[in-house]
């Protein structure tokens, strides 16, 4: 049994990343179409994003509730842009219980509409504002072309939906959670994100403003893995959803939305991996240590003592809070395991053998830098503690430089379409939905967001040469 | 604003679910026929409920994963009994994208047949055995007669499904199972259960074997509050899932499959409620102790020393690990504060009014006992997590007396009749399903368990003076 090499990420990215999702056991094909499985070492990186970002929402006032799956097609034609946004997409339930149903109900493709119907009976009074919710669930979109985590029919996600007293608290709280989601990419994916907000061309259906992280691939493309919108009073109006102001005056509510779905372990994968596979961030990693017992199969005695060192060592980095496993698999040799390890990106081997028993030792192998060292026996536990702190550490400084790399300043459309090639671009804009089309139909790229911190805009429009659009630069990329 | 009563269970023990349900805020009506909207203080409990047995899962080496949860119509009509007992209860996705589909899918109302169909690709030798893996999702049943928590069409639920290479293994497994939920329900739940096996006229669909915890409600009716199936080989020789061996025979798996649902939250409001609203067993409660400030709006310095010290006790409870709120709330009265609490059964509350402040107390008041009690300032934190665990210990020991209170040993048929009326029975069994249902005929009642530690069998059937069917006295009653 050998392991197979990945086909390298400059070879051709995209085989690359559909073969280590699957060598790697994130996920599997599955025998409907657009869909996947989420195979338990895919699903336990899931767990840990969802646990880490649940935390925050709750930090921060928010709590979690259900919504039914199923909405009338009806809803959907409430709010006009809204329903241009999903209906191609909406899967639909015509029959039940053996008999066709009076109304057809679609798979909720967002719940933006069935919240919409209920907020406006919950909410009376300014006593009732804010709602601060959120939904962990799974939502249907009817895509035709899939791809696993990036894109596929069904998808599991966390859907924020507030509902406040006026414009600036409603903004606010856009704006706190693009935030939360860029210190959960920074702080727990180890991922630079760009936070800005979408032009008008980019813009979540019926919102006024989108606000979003924007993270670099290593085949230097863009992936939004969060957004955050303002809708206004859009929803409000369309699902009238009013309360009585202290002056006892009805006024509509504003309402936010903010997602991000299971595309965040495509944009993990993508934004770290290299060619012998996944790399994951040590605070999602679902497996931070592997141990590797050395034994041959011929020498029981000597197989018993090395696999009870390494139950015991495996103890040990458990009580210091560490997520490890021993890879006692018989039959399999330590370099075959070795590969299958670093293929699933673990980012530490520690590797123990007779021999290591003997000189009071173990040896540690960094998944990112390649390195192996011997460590005292007795200092495991507090060395592999640090190595996970400076590990996350490096992978984001890793993907911060490779990032910074690849973007370029330009102020003429030719370097723009030079740069455009392998990397990010920043770039004064009209602000025009038909200018961006246009560099979109020549390049392939598109207006990924306006940096909140970004460059000052100068001159023209890096392409139509008409006048700036806004007041920073706005980042064009391709994207997935 | 008054809170209003609710109908008391003696008078109509269903128009007391149903109020106590919405007023106490665990869910609302959706606007889709038998679906129901699961608010934060309902949703709060489940999260609860997931996090606990989710521990419990992981701890004796299951991992958790997802399916897809369209599944293809025909799949279902692979294992006979399997489609005789899902079809009529399946919602049917016909439309998507626009277009009609080939194929039409069906919202999964339980993943045993995709299960079935990607294990039969993951197995392929004694080393993958066994698989031992959990799903958290919704499932869908086209229910006619729907209540909240206890039959929606859509509910949330966890389904177990595991591959084993022999019988043995499979029905230790299945037995592990249902202990797990048996130990969930006493240690978390504060619920005592019956644990046995279900006859075979009640068996799940498939089944060669199904394990059930079985709970009493306030009404004495019995609930089944979680399930574990030993499959046998039928789901393998549907789906083709074989392993070759270590003597490199191909065999087929067994398989188990196990499940607990939002139905949980329906058992536990029934199993502890009162007249007064909800009891919540506290190491499930969203909320453990509320703490009402007492404060005049017009006596705003006051006011803000009481709030003030409020929140300083909430934060000293915090620290101990104790979930608190401060009810915080303008323009109502203490008095509707605590009945709104009740309703909502948060085991303890500690009132904190000027007087308190300037006594060096607060008043404890406990859901259960309904006593108050002055408490000195300093000892609150050390007290309430003892008074928290008292809770749970008496809230069990009410449930297991009221269920012993109401349980009966009868050796014939009108003893039967007469004491089936309010409460259970424990009686000989001849095993016979015609028997059963005429049992049902006359009584309503249902066969629920064979309790693993039941009364040994004695005479004849108390039915119909057959043979005793069982070593062990069968359980009945009427149930939900």
């Amino acid at each position: 049994m050998a392991n197979k090499r990945l086909t390298p990420q400059s070879q051709d990215f995209s085989a690359w990343y559909n073969e280590v999702v699957y060598r790697a056991d994130l996920a599997d094909l599955s025998p409907v179409r657009g869909s996947m499985v989420i195979r338990p070492y895919g699903y336990a990186l899931w767990e840990n994003i969802q646990g880490a970002m649940d935390g925050m929402f709750k930090a921060s006032g928010h709590e979690n509730l259900y919504f039914p799956m199923l909405i009338p097609v009806s809803y959907f034609e409430r709010e006009k842009e809204h329903v241009e946004g999903f209906s191609p997409e909406l899967a639909v339930v015509t029959h039940a219980g053996g008999k066709p149903l009076e109304e057809p109900l679609a798979i909720r493709p967002t719940s933006e509409t069935i919240i919409g119907e209920m907020y406006s009976k919950w909410i009376q009074s300014y006593r009732d504002l804010p709602l601060l919710y959120n939904q962990w669930c799974n939502v249907m979109r009817w895509e035709m072309r899939t791809r696993p985590f990036l894109r596929t029919t069904e998808f599991l996600w966390q859907e924020g939906h507030t509902a406040h007293a006026g414009a600036e608290e409603a903004l606010e709280e856009t704006m706190r959670m693009v935030n939360i989601y860029a210190a959960f990419a920074r702080d727990w994916a180890a991922m630079p994100v760009m936070v800005g907000e979408k032009t008008s061309g980019e813009r979540f259906a019926g919102a006024l403003r989108t606000y979003t992280i924007e993270t670099m691939m290593r085949d230097t493309r863009a992936l939004q893995a969060g957004t955050s919108h303002y809708m206004g009073e859009n929803f409000a109006r369309a699902f009238d959803i009013t309360f009585s102001d202290e002056e006892n005056a009805l006024r509509y509510v504003h309402t936010t939305s903010w997602g991000v779905s299971t595309r965040m372990i495509g944009a993990i994968i993508m934004a770290h991996g290299d060619d012998q596979g996944l790399i994951m961030p040590p605070r999602l990693a679902p497996v931070q240590v592997i141990i590797v017992p050395i034994f041959r199969n011929d020498q029981r005695e000597i197989a018993e003592r090395v696999l009870d060192a390494s139950d015991r060592l495996r103890q040990e980095l458990v009580d210091v809070g560490v997520r490890v496993r021993v890879d006692a698999r018989e039959g399999l040799s330590p370099g075959w395991k070795f590969n299958d390890w670093e293929q699933k990106g673990v980012p530490l081997r520690i590797e123990l053998g007779p021999r290591d028993l003997e000189a009071g030792r173990v040896v540690a192998a960094d998944r990112l830098s390649g390195e192996k060292q011997p460590l005292g026996r007795d200092e495991v536990a507090g060395v592999v503690v640090e190595r996970l702190e400076a590990f996350h550490s490096a992978l984001y400084a890793r993907a911060e430089s490779f990032r910074d790399g690849h973007s370029s300043t330009v102020d003429d459309y030719d370097s723009f379409c030079k740069h455009i090639e392998n990397g990010w671009v920043h770039a004064t804009h009209c602000g025009e939905p038909v200018c961006e089309q246009a560099i979109q139909e020549d390049t392939k790229a598109t207006a990924r967001c306006i940096p909140f911190d970004g460059l000052e805009a100068g001159g023209g429009c890096v392409r139509c040469g008409g006048p700036t659009g806004y007041p920073r630069r706005v980042v064009f990329a391709r994207a997935y």
